[in-house]
């Protein structure tokens, strides 16, 4: 079985090596088809797909129960079987907990309400494989009250909450997951929401890619009736384009991983307060007065270099960009190498995307008690590799908190392993979580509705007016009142009035 | 003579309706040639032109000296004539202004330094038509250094400072320029640039459109030297866009306006200085408690809030975008109707680019003492023709400030007549100059190098590892210390270690 | 039994009615000595000594011992059987504990470092009642160092940590506290550092008072050899104060509860941080955004109006004082009475020191979700008690977190039921409580070595000499580096170049 | 004639050396009361009294007309000539002023209004001499309404507005007072104020201390019948501190200039906008990306600090006292010595009120292009004498600012020759002074009202309730809404409902 996207592309321009390596290891897994080596190369497959939320954490669920739900049949209330979850009993729990995720899910509730007129995903047949979480599963049922038949899988094997999925089962909905799934019951799972008698997809919602893997290398007809993919994850959308530039994407996808109040919301504004959160969580430490060294001036680094600001610590930067490192500068941050204050700081944080951004020359310079923590999007930032050497004497103090120590008595505390912060330190809001849901929902209406030969077999950023579209429903949370261009000033700006208000190269 | 641009692309899509009416004036200009008729329809032709820095005012210059240069002979010391000045004894003054603004100008210096190796511009024969200012001498003087002949014109009839171009001309460069400039003198100057014995341009330098126009009407056989046009201004480029949809461009444009270094210190970074600056000097009012309502959250927008609620001012915010208006949200200001605070707000503020937003309506509904100015470009935002009524008395308490008064006694504090605020009543710092100026010679550097094919007729953009090159320039002047990626890094995330560092659609 | 101050003083001008009802109650208590009534009552004698920090868990103890240590017998290591903790064999563990706290109390380990020349407390003989935790540890055996001897016990029944106990009795202290003592094992623990053959103590160090009253109830003959009183809480500080008014304090006291430096650390800068701590470890909540009204602008209520503003909260103050509003508004605040926002508000935080700030008739009016919660020192600003009707229904959704539901569906969520927030859901840091215990080491010092008459029987501020020196042993945390006065200068200024560097009346 | 008050004082405990000298300097004036003498040690009698605002520009007036008014006859339209102004023509003009600054100071006439009922001034007779602008002429014809008879002089030679003293004059203020006195007209003004046939004043207002100084050498017996100074100044209040250490203070005073309104607002709140204003208006620099040492972190410092941190520079901060220092690190910024950041610096600011803090030693190491200003209180702050050398070179390149050039090349940029930045190169906003004369107002209001046996011989700050009072007439600018407190909740706090809120050690 080679590789599925054929990854030529892999020396192409401005594909990252990560991309590359993590093709290698796919092959690998190909080889050593065990169920341990399964696992641990599930990992390689995506990125998302094994990490989890902290948050994640099953509510009720502590059952001895160890029988797999492969091997238990269960019917839900009115008698349909065609699901698999933990415990259909559960379901009473997890409609609660669907309940106050809605409650703050106003975006997706304003389109439900719509859809009591229209219904634009009338026919649809989606096809899904997200984390399986209260958010999901009002999303599931937003796309099911817009007239949409859905059949669902977890794109990672351990954060699905089993309650949810049984109460997603129990009011009718097809979902294969569990906490815990092995790597076979990750691609069983899938393999069951696709492969049904006398029922075809004709959209998929992925997060990750694993889902469109599994249909281009098992189904690969099926694509001739999908209309369209709608792909969230970094992961998963560098796939598309690789699949795109290989000449071998076959239906229209849609990034919304790059859509603006995605990247905003996800980036700048939430990293704004996890970076405090998850610092406080596991160290208790006080910001005022601390020297920081933020490795990145992107969204990310510039969301925590204006939180730490605020709080009183004294922060640094350092960037590669030299547009980046100007705007470091005009926000009022000194532009270092990081050599420069790697003594004197007490707390370094990366946030660049790229590895070995802190290696052991600068661990072992450090001072007594610096705290090393990643919020970037992998865990390659800090090489926490070359701390696993004899010498240096490991002591796990907290959840998620290391004290490496070295000869002479010199602590380093390090977060989360060099693990992303936020998602294992702190939790997600669900506000962030409704931007990212509406904006796959809307994505899966244009791809369902557009007429024919809008979208080639590309790669698709959502139309601004969509993006737009996001945003506004987004507003009546904070009481915010929108003015509305007179029909003298949209003339006089070449503009409808109803957007989109904007050139597609802005900035905002 | 025609509309030089058709503009049947009038009607095309996202064509503002101010870039429909200035044809329109345009052509009324050319049926009225009177000289009033004239100069008042040269604001029409590029809304630079006659638009004046207050920081431009001439130095020494109030000389009775009435005689139009134009009639006046002068040689400069090396017995050439070849220029157009109002005093060429004034040149030393003026050296001396240009070696101040050389110290704060220091990426043109760095090139500067380069070219004692290599002369990109060896050959170049530009044109050029802006500002004449200290700062714009030392870009000329780099274009010089780098192998560049230059012939120069003023873009506005008001703003050349007379000593900086007597220096010029002092030094060899063939300037026709002076403040308080006829219409008619401004297209002679122009000409006198262009239409030169043995000499043609292969390159434009313009800001507003002006120069370009003039050519493409009296020697459009020119164009078939030219390599390129570099244009700066929002109405130059709006005009190349319309040029390029009608298919009447016949060279390469570089739009170096939305350059993200442009666009972001210009707009936010600039903005938020000068609009404390502005209503400072205007009004010496205090910020603190002050609650002010701002129109529009673009980057000047964000720029003006920033400041605003730093020092302490209760800001709310007008928008028709709801991703901006989402992003005010986000960063903690009131989204409302003007109508909602209208009453209560101590200042109003726009800057949103569009018309009448601020209409006689809201003027008479706010309080006593409301100061009401503009930031955006153009001076439509606010109705002041509707304040031009028999029942309100204008009082001009200082210059730039009116107090309008309603006949109940209530005073309305207009400043700067509605026109930009930070244009008319503060001044630009040097450093955004600087800024501009040094993208603007790399823009000639690109244009005028690029091998055959690489731009064709068309509105570029510059190339973002030359926008990249401009911010590495300014970095020295924060002593900041830019990170270089190391060979493994590179490939890792599939980067040239030289940039450029991120994709086209990257938003910073 | 009567009260122990008089309380005549009651109606005497400001003095709090709170104090009043707590002295009622205290004779409430007198009255019903059962087991259960004590230990309810025991809270009304000092509001410390049974609430408890979230951080404050013993660390590895979950043993089903339930025997009381009271009927143990334990020996440490050396033989010594003076002490009364849960297990002696904790100490190790305890030990670590106090060690890595060590690490971040630099300036009483500067003072340590300092005793190995002189002994300023050689000859005390300290008796406290303090908190036992780790960091009271590290000042127990400061003043170990510096000369004295100790007995200590414990001002709240839940807070003790056992391990660090017991490790401060392996190392020789006489330790009487333990983690859930009745009532009755509260007053014998203090009793059981008192009432000492062959040792009396002629310091008192204390933490809400209890320690104090009971020498004045049982052993008033004590304060013949006693030289001072130190107090923190702002509980124990007006005790002494009416106790003072009412001719009845027989020694010196310290109030080191109003410090300057303790009260900008404990409520400014830590409210800063653990507000914002607070709200995420209960709601996740998103801040951006929100509407939210502090209520009260004193320092504790500056601090959360300066976090939330810099989230991207939009930040109402609602206050009594006009002075500390004038400072809201310049501070870019909106002032408001509650009744004006409360229907539109997401968040409500009180901070005033009053009761009955937040109504019922406020919590009726508010709107789905509104978060409130009380940031503090008494737990009477929301009227938690008019929620506690038969038509509202209570929901425990996570530790610390109430859901209150109205008949209409309508939830408020409250946080710690009212109590305050940051003691309850977020841990104080330790720099915060190193500021506090090197102001108590400073005032025991001072009050020790005091020459006759420096100070009466009257509570003292501490010197700000010595208010100076305990900022400057903490300012090497920040490797800040303080200017020194030239003798000329400090001559032109009046000023000791060693200080004290303000008038007394300095607001700092 | 001998030094006013004895200055046996001046080596008393924390009497600064500059208030000696300040008598050492009266001591040579009255050595050699040559014109020039006296004019050039006026400025040694009091700070103020030569000092000018940049605002205090005469409006109109350029006039020729050199005849010194002490020789002109005027009569006001109702006959009285008991005034001493320019030119009483101008009293329309100047009235209008007057009224545009009513408009601003609401406090003021809020009194006003209360004043048609009671009039708590009925029967005071109050000599004044302060700066003569509008504000100033509002609380003046607010005390007249208030039932005072009122006379005045002017504290500075150059600060009076012409207009508005003759507007004064005209509607029957006995005003003596012009723009540039010599320093004999300015006794001849102030003892034309006090020695009236038939009327002796009873209240004292002084900015200075010379009027309070003149009625001490020259009517002492007047002040039997006075019932109290009130004092603006810091230098007024320091002499009166002397007066009373020595025993020769003989009415009651009231220091005005430590309230804690006029504290806030003079230096945090107002230095927070002027430093941004005055380097702006002066240099035309950009704040981002600068690098800043701000010297002292007092009021005027942290206001500066803060200012400059929202606008992106990144600011360093010197202090000598541990607890101010502890404040800045808290607050974010690197505090330093001097030396360590004086190479890299862009900008130096003092606020110390100390002496020398700036050396000639540290302008030989700063960088080409340091601006270097002063916002202190004193001139002494930066050693501009020792600029003053063969070597180094002076240019004026504007008004208040100079280039120093070393003989390599290297240019400092000094403003306002290192006085005081905000009172040379900006404007105080009316805000601010409407704060200070309410707090005059009701100061003499209540020294006047005070029963029998309040107020000693001594000096007083305003009492607390009327700090309030103050603050509560200055709430209606900023629509700002107070809470009252119940009944219940008063007595809970044990305070009366209209306050005193605070205790006086309160920190605010």
């Amino acid at each position: 079985m080679e590789n599925w996207d054929g990854s030529a592309s892999a020396s192409a321009f401005h594909v990252p090596e990560w991309m590359i390596q993590f093709a290698d290891q796919k092959q690998e897994f190909n080889k050593r088809p065990t169920k341990i080596g399964r696992r641990s190369l599930s990992r390689s497959i995506s990125q998302s797909s094994t990490d989890s939320y902290s948050s994640a954490a099953s509510y009720t669920d502590s059952s001895d129960d160890e029988t797999s739900p492969r091997d238990k049949q269960q019917k839900n209330s009115k008698g349909s079987s065609d699901f698999c979850v933990k415990n259909i009993k559960q379901a009473e729990f997890g409609r609660r907990e669907i309940e106050i995720a809605e409650q703050e899910m106003p975006a997706l509730m304003a389109l439900r309400k719509r859809a009591q007129g229209e219904k634009p995903l009338a026919g649809a047949k989606i096809v899904g494989c997200t984390h399986i979480t209260a958010q999901t599963a009002v999303l599931m049922e937003t796309l099911g009250a817009l007239g949409a038949q859905c059949r669902w899988a977890a794109c990672n094997i351990y954060s699905t909450l089993n309650e949810v999925a049984a109460a997603l089962a129990e009011s009718g909905f097809p979902v294969f997951a569990w906490k815990g799934e092995s790597e076979d019951d990750f691609w069983w799972c899938i393999d069951r929401c696709v492969n049904v008698e006398g029922w075809q997809p004709n959209m998929i919602l992925d997060d990750g890619g694993d889902l469109t893997h599994w249909i281009y290398k098992k189904y690969p007809n099926m694509f001739k009736k999908i209309k369209g993919i709608v792909e969230e994850s970094v992961t998963g959308v560098h796939r598309l384009y690789q699949l795109s530039k290989a000449g071998k994407l076959c239906v229209p996808a849609m990034n919304v991983n790059d859509s603006v109040t995605k990247q905003k919301f996800d980036n700048l504004y939430c990293c704004r307060e996890s970076i405090l959160d998850g610092l406080k969580r596991t160290t208790d430490m006080m910001f005022g007065g601390k020297q920081v060294v933020v490795c990145g001036y992107g969204e990310v680094g510039k969301g925590c270099c204006a939180a730490l600001k605020a709080m009183g610590s004294i922060v640094y930067v350092t960037e590669i960009d030299p547009i980046c490192a100007l705007q470091a500068c005009m926000d009022g941050f000194r532009l270092v190498k990081l050599n420069e204050v790697i003594r004197q700081v007490d707390i370094v944080i990366t946030c660049t995307g790229n590895k070995n951004v802190v290696t052991r020359e600068h661990l072992d310079r450090m001072k007594n008690s610096c705290i090393v923590c990643n919020m970037g999007h992998s865990n390659t930032e800090i090489d926490v590799a070359s701390l696993r050497t004899p010498e240096l004497t490991w002591e796990r103090v907290r959840s998620q908190v290391d004290h490496v120590i070295w000869p002479d008595g010199k602590r380093i505390v390090l977060l989360a392993e060099g693990r992303l912060l936020n998602l294992s330190c702190s939790t997600v809001p669900t506000f962030v979580l409704s931007i990212t849901a509406t904006t796959q929902a809307l994505a899966l209406i244009e791809l369902y509705n557009a007429p024919e030969g809008r979208y080639k077999q590309d790669v698709y950023l959502l139309p601004k007016k969509m993006d737009e579209y996001v945003a506004s429903l987004h507003l009546p949370t904070f009481d915010a009142h929108l003015t509305e261009l007179t029909d003298e000033q949209a003339k006089y700006l070449g503009l409808n009035k109803n957007g989109p208000f904007k050139p597609n190269y802005y900035r905002y």
